[in-house]
């Protein structure tokens, strides 16, 4: 399984946009009380975990990616709470964790129910696990295009073939319940973008979503999924959809579960 | 222009068990000071002005309705605030408004900024419209089946054919400024069901949605839009999204302007 956003400089810019606009509707409701151990599971380069650690100052966490590169990006954030490390969630050492957070990981994963057993491993009994997802299939917008469409389709797509799921935001529910846990809690965050909310059309529209899409342009064309004209066409359109008569609307979904 | 959904027996339950289920997502944020009066454009059966009124008791409404069968029915809810009557937009004696409220009437019509026109102008200065719309392309569920989006797609296509636009709910903030209104702010209400939801599972899910969409079998084979056998596929698929892994999402659109 390969990362299918990869790891440049646009890249890590574009999740730091990503984590600035969404940081109240996604992680508004998140915050761990003093003293708990909080394991991070996928941090990346430690986007969400700006906004995770400095919305609960007084609980420890431990943020952990596979990839070296992202660790060494994370740690430059020096975050006094948060203990960055490198390792697999396969092989971790025997450890223990009030609370787990897992955000925009499973859909990068081949078996997502799977890769959540050793996070309820270590999950103490009554901890929780929070879920955060996005689902491609949200996306649609005003005005609609064909061309759009079918861009969008290639990032989920190479997603696929890469061993994940784009689509994965509308399965949080039984996914958290088959992993076996309990009171398990889902809400739908939906972004609505119009041109009364500047913000979002700048900040999630063009430099979050359409970025995103923007960022497999060579991959998809490469791979024959879609002509170059094509593409570029659709990304134009999603673009449009930033003017001021166009709409926009995508949804993450959050689940909670307990173990 | 003929209205997709018909006006039999069945349709009437339906909208009913509509109305039941979404109430608060919908109407939770609208109400009338005492004595405004209010025309409500496009009431059908009065299935919304139940709430609609009963919400601002101290309000009068005229609710009104180009189907004289419907506005028969609608007036054996005997609502005491509120004044049903056969009328068409386009024919209204000259009378004004203190707010105006159109709920699912917009996707019928073939040219929606037009049809605002005459509602502006019964409207006083500084009175609101207010206007609720759905959007069939914001219907995504799990497990996700092909079939069940094509039998989507022969309601979207019945609807377009019959001069409406199934997919207005994203339009509903550039319809409102196109229309001249100002300070337009536009909500979106998503419904987003799993098995721990088990009163949308059933009110919204089966009886609202499927049921919809069920209520085309005929005249979307009739015009060999689908088969029987791929139709009948598609309404299965979406009833299975009910079961306790299945999860649906569904949107609908608020907005609100000035005049």
């Amino acid at each position: 399984m390969s990362y299918v956003h990869g790891y440049d400089q646009r890249e890590r810019e574009r999740l730091h946009d990503q984590a600035g606009t969404l940081v109240e509707l996604l992680h508004g409701d998140t915050s761990y009380p003093a003293g708990a151990r909080v394991l991070e599971a996928g941090c990346g380069v430690g986007a969400q975990t700006v906004t995770l650690s400095a919305r609960s100052p007084q609980a420890r966490f431990t943020s952990i990616d596979v990839s070296a590169e992202s660790i060494a990006v994370a740690r430059k954030r020096k975050l006094a709470n948060v203990e960055f490390r490198r390792a697999d969630l396969f092989a971790m050492p025997h450890e223990t964790f009030d609370h787990v957070f897992v955000c925009f990981v499973l859909e990068h994963l081949e078996q997502p129910v799977q890769a959540l057993a050793p996070l309820k491993a270590m999950l103490k009994p009554g901890g929780t696990i929070t879920v955060i997802e996005g689902d491609h299939g949200s996306a649609y917008f005003h005005p609609d295009s064909a061309a759009a469409n079918e861009a969008i389709q290639c990032q989920v797509a190479l997603q696929r073939a890469a061993g994940g799921n784009s689509l994965i935001g509308r399965q949080v529910y039984p996914l958290l319940v088959a992993a076996g846990f309990g009171d398990v809690a889902v809400s739908a965050r939906m972004v609505y973008v119009d041109s009364s909310r500047p913000r979002l059309v700048d900040g999630f529209t063009r430099k979050t979503f359409t970025a995103m899409i923007e960022g497999v342009r060579e991959p998809a064309i490469e791979r024959g999924l879609i002509t170059a004209e094509r593409f570029d066409e659709g990304v134009r359109a999603l673009y449009r959809t930033a003017e001021d008569d166009g709409t926009f609307c995508y949804t993450f979904f959050k689940g909670v579960g307990i173990n």
